[in-house]
C-alpha cells in the first residue's frame, strides 16, 4: 500500500503540510497517491538517526552487510508485479523495461553483497615494524578503507530502480558502511516508497540499526538543499542534469566542512565515423545508430547525441540513410510531460541555430508525451563556433557534424566538454592511422568504445561510468560497478595498534583470508 | 648558481618586474639572491607547455617514468652540500635536518620510481566478453588508471625538500603521468630553484618532453591564483595553512570546470591519556611529549597541540612534569620572522583566553626568530565552549584539557575538527574499556596511534597522511606514501578495443606481468 509518507529511519512519517502527485505520462493523468513532502524537522531527524546508526553500521562485518544487501534484493523481488505496475504508471516505461531494470537493480545489490563479503575491496595494506632500523625504528602501520559517514542519494528521473532508491549509489554507500538518506525523485515517489519499504523490511530482518536508511520526498529543491547542507551528511551521490548536479556541488563546496559530491550529469557521447567504415558500410552503421538514438526514447545518459565525421560520399550516404531510418521508429512515451516539454523546446532551439540543417523529424501525430525523434547536420566550422550546438538535447535527437578535414575533426574533439563515452567506428584496422583522434577523444571521455554503441552500460568491475567534467563532478570515480564503493570511503591508518583491537581485515592471522598488501607484496598469507 | 629566475619548461625566464629576497632567520638578515616573480605571460606559457607535454608524457611507460624519477633523485644528490647550505640559509633548519629531509625526498622519488616500474598501481581490471550471453551479449571491458593532466603543486614552508619542489606531491604527479607546475614557496625560492634545476636536468637526460616541469616564483598569492584558475590545469596539491588551502579549494570549486584540490592543512593532533597510563607513568609520558611538542620547533603538521585526559592525581603529576620538562629545551629557530611572529601572536591570543592557565613558558632571552615554547591547561567545559581553544598554534605549544568525566572527554573528542592523527596512551590493555573514545577519535582523524607520538610520518604504502576536513580537503586520499598517486589519476575504460591498440597493462598476454583483476580474480595470468 502506498501511503505517500516519508521513511524517517524505520518510521513512516508525514509531518509536512505540502503534498503533490506523480503523473502517468502514458494515460496523461495524475496518479492517485498524495505524496507528503518532508519537513525540515523530518530532514533533521533522519540525518541525526543516520549519524547515530553510523556509529554501529560503520563497523558491521562484510558478511552482515552482504546479508542486508541481499535481503533488500529479495524484498524488492517480493513486491512482485505491483511494483512494476507502479513503476510504469510513474514513468511511462513499458513492463519489459521495468523487469529489465529491476533485474539490473537486484544484480547490483547482490554484486555489492558479494564484493563486501569477499572483502578484498578494503585495500588492506600492512607495513610491519622494524624496531632495529636506524636512525629511527620503523613503526607498524596498517591501512584499510573506512566509510565516510551518512550519504545523501538523489533519485534519477530516468532510472526509477537502477539509479534511485535502492539503485547503484545506495547499494555502494550501504556496502561501504554508510547510512543512506534518499531524496526520492518527485516523478516516481510512489515507486520510491515501495522500494523504501523493501529496504526498511530488509534492515529490520537483518538487524540493522534504525536510521541506516531514510527516504524523503519533495517536489522542489528545498529538501535536497537541507540534506546536502546538513553537518552530519558526509557525501552525496546524484544522477541528473548538469544544472542540478552543479548546484549540489556548489552547495557542498560552500559548506563549512566541504563534502565530496559525485554527480553523474550530462553527456552527448560523441561518435567518430572513420572514412573507410563509412565507405564500406554506411547503411548498416546508420541502421544501428537510428536504433541507439531512439532506444528508451533517447532517455539514457549514454545516448549518442553527436556524430562526427570527415565529409565524403560515405558520409553523405550515412546521413541520408540515418534520415530514412530514424523516422521508421514509432515514437514512444517520455518519462513526464515536463521532460517531453523540455525535449521539444531544446530540440526547437537546436534546430533553429544558424547553419543547422534538419535531416529528419518525425512529423506524424503522436500521443500525449510521446517524443518526435529528429536528426540534424551542421558544418564543422559552424559547430566549433557555436557552444549551443554542443549542448545535450535529452531525448531521441542526434546531430551529425560534417568536418572539412581530419585536422578540423581533431580540433572539434579537443574542444568538446567532458563526456561519459566516446565511440570510434572503424573498418578493420584503419583506426591505427588516427591515433591523434583517439588520443584527443580519450582525453575528453571516461570510456572509449570500438565499433559499438554507447547505450548499454554493462555493470561489471571494469566499467567506468563517469568522465571529465561535466560528465561528472569528480572523474576519479565511477558511478557504475562495484568500484563505485570507493566514492564513499576513506583510507585509515592504525599505527602500532594492538592486534586484538584491529579490524579483522588487518589482524596478523588474516581471519577473513583476504588479499592484502604486506610489506609491498599482494598476499593472503598470515603475518608471523 | 642561483639566478632567481623561473623555469618555464626547460628555460630560465624572468620577464616580470617584481623581485623579492628570501630571509635567513638564523642570521636575521636577507639572503643575497633576487628572486623574480613570474608574470601572467610566463604562467600561461608554462601551463600551455604542460598541456602540450601531457600529450606524450601521459602515455610514457612506467619504466621511463621511473628513469626520470630516479634521475631527479640523482641530480638532487649531485647538488651536494651547496644545496644543504642554501636550504639552511632559507629555513633556519640545521644541517642534520637538511640531510634527513633530503634523504626522505630522494627516498620518495625512488619509491615512486619502483611503484610505477612494478606497474600494479594502475589497478588494471579486465572483464572479458561473453558473446553468447542472453538477452544481450556481454562486451569486453578493460579499465586502467590514467593521469588527470597538468597538476599545480604548492611548496610548503616547513618542508623545503620533502613537500615542495620535488617533494611528495610532485613525485606523485610525475609518477602518475601528470606534468607539474610548481608554485615555489617564497620563503625558500632559491632552494626551489636549485631543486628545479635538478628536475630539468633529469628531464633532459631522460628525454622527457619540454613542459613536463615548470617552477614559478612569487611572494604573493597572484601567481598561485592564476595557476589554479588556468583551464589547462586539472589538479592541485597543497600543504599549508587552513586559510591558504581553503582559498585554493574555493577557487578551484568556482571554476567553470571544477578540479580536485588536495590540500593538507591544519591539525592539532589530539592525544588521549588514559587513567592507568597516567597513574603508572605520568613522568615518562611527560618527558616523551615535551620532546614531541618541541621537535623541529613544533613546525610539523603532526605536532601534538592538544592533550586530553580525565582529572586524576596522575594527570596532575603529568601536567607538573610537562611544565618542568618543556622549559629544559633550548629554544630553536623558526623558519621565518613571519612564522615566529605568527607563533607569538597566536600563542598570546591562546594564553589570554578566559579560563586558560599557563603551565610553563620559556622566559629567558632568546636569539632573533627563536620560539619560546609554552604549555597551558584548561577545564573540559571551557574548552568545549570556546572554539578559539580548538585552533592550531603552529609552533612549540600544547594545550592540556582536563576533563571532569569520561563522558565529557568523549563529547570533546566528538566535537573536534577533523585531524591528521589521534593518539591513545594506554597502560597494557586498559584501552579495551574505552572503545567509545576510540570510535569517537577514529571518526575525527586519518591515523590513530597507540602509545607513541604523532610526529614522525613514516613514508610507506600503509601510511595515511590526511583526514577529515580541515585536516585535508578530501579525506579519501593520502598525501604521503605511494598511494598518494591516486589523487592525480582517473580510471578509464576501453570497450571492445583491439588488443594491439590497448595499453600494455591491458593486453591479453600481460607483457608487463602485472597483477590484474580478470573477471573478478586477482591474477598475473595471460588471457587466452
Amino acid at each position: 500500500m502506498i501511503t505517500g509518507k516519508n521513511y524517517i529511519g524505520n518510521q513512516l512519517s508525514a509531518q509536512g503540510n505540502i503534498t503533490f502527485k506523480t503523473f502517468n505520462p502514458l494515460l496523461n493523468i495524475e496518479n492517485q497517491w498524495y505524496i507528503t513532502e518532508a519537513s525540515q524537522n523530518e530532514v533533521n531527524k533522519a540525518a541525526e538517526l543516520a549519524a547515530e546508526a553510523f556509529k554501529t553500521y560503520a563497523t558491521i562485518s562484510g558478511v552482515k552487510k552482504a546479508q542486508f544487501l541481499r535481503a533488500i534484493a529479495d524484498e524488492i523481488e517480493a513486491l512482485g508485479d505491483e511494483l512494476l505496475e507502479v513503476y510504469s504508471s510513474e514513468s511511462g516505461l513499458p513492463n519489459g523495461r521495468a523487469m529489465g531494470e529491476r533485474g539490473r537493480t537486484l544484480g547490483q545489490l547482490r554484486a555489492f553483497a558479494s564484493h563486501v563479503e569477499e572483502g578484498n575491496w578494503v585495500d588492506a595494506s600492512i607495513d610491519t615494524s622494524q624496531p632495529e632500523r636506524t636512525p629511527f625504528p620503523k613503526v607498524d602501520l596498517r591501512k584499510i578503507n573506512v566509510p565516510l559517514g551518512p550519504v545523501v542519494v538523489f533519485g534519477a528521473s530516468n532510472f526509477p530502480f537502477a539509479f534511485s532508491t535502492a539503485g547503484g549509489d545506495t547499494a555502494a554507500a550501504l556496502a561501504a558502511g554508510c547510512p543512506v538518506l534518499v531524496k526520492s525523485h518527485p516523478m516516481h515517489a510512489a515507486t520510491g516508497e515501495m522500494v523504501s519499504s523493501a529496504v526498511i523490511k530488509a534492515a529490520e530482518k537483518t538487524g540493522m540499526p534504525n536510521g541506516v536508511f531514510s527516504n524523503l520526498n519533495s517536489s522542489g529543491i528545498e529538501v535536497g538543499k537541507q540534506l546536502v547542507r546538513h553537518p552530519m551528511v558526509k557525501g552525496v551521490g546524484f544522477t541528473g542534469s548538469i544544472r542540478g548536479g552543479r548546484a549540489l556541488y556548489d552547495l557542498a563546496a560552500k559548506r563549512e566542512e566541504p563534502i565530496p559530491v559525485f554527480a553523474e550529469m550530462g553527456s552527448v557521447n560523441p561518435v567518430i565515423l572513420l572514412p573507410k567504415a563509412l565507405n564500406n558500410r554506411a547503411e548498416s552503421i546508420a541502421q544501428t545508430y537510428a536504433g541507439s538514438i531512439t532506444l528508451g526514447t533517447g532517455q539514457f545518459c549514454t545516448n549518442p547525441g553527436l556524430i562526427l565525421a570527415i565529409k565524403s560520399q560515405g558520409l553523405t550516404n550515412f546521413v541520408n540513410m540515418l534520415a530514412d531510418e530514424i523516422i521508421k521508429f514509432d515514437p514512444s512515451c517520455m518519462l513526464h510531460p515536463n521532460i517531453e516539454g523540455a525535449y521539444e523546446s531544446n530540440k526547437s532551439k537546436m534546430l533553429s541555430q544558424h547553419g543547422l540543417k534538419v535531416l529528419a523529424v518525425y512529423e506524424n501525430d503522436v500521443k500525449a508525451n510521446h517524443a518526435r525523434q529528429a536528426v540534424a547536420t551542421v558544418e564543422g566550422a559552424t559547430f566549433l563556433n557555436n557552444p549551443t550546438l554542443h549542448h545535450e538535447v535529452f531525448g531521441p535527437f542526434s546531430l551529425v557534424v560534417q568536418c572539412e578535414s581530419e585536422q578540423q575533426l581533431e580540433d572539434i574533439i579537443s574542444n568538446l566538454d567532458g563526456q561519459l563515452t566516446g565511440t570510434m567506428i572503424s573498418d578493420d584496422n584503419e583506426i591505427v592511422n588516427y591515433s591523434n583522434l583517439v588520443s584527443a577523444l580519450q582525453n575528453r571521455v571516461g570510456r572509449i568504445i570500438f565499433n559499438g554503441v554507447p547505450t548499454g552500460v554493462e555493470v561489471c568491475p571494469s566499467m567506468l561510468h563517469g568522465g571529465p567534467y561535466p560528465a561528472s563532478t569528480d572523474s576519479r570515480f565511477t558511478a557504475v560497478g562495484v568500484n563505485s564503493i570507493k566514492r564513499f570511503v576513506r583510507p585509515f591508518s592504525f599505527q602500532d595498534w594492538p592486534n586484538d583491537l584491529l579490524p579483522e581485515e588487518l589482524k596478523n592471522d588474516n581471519p577473513l583470508n583476504i588479499v592484502r598488501n604486506v610489506n609491498g607484496n599482494l598476499t593472503t598469507k598470515k603475518i608471523v
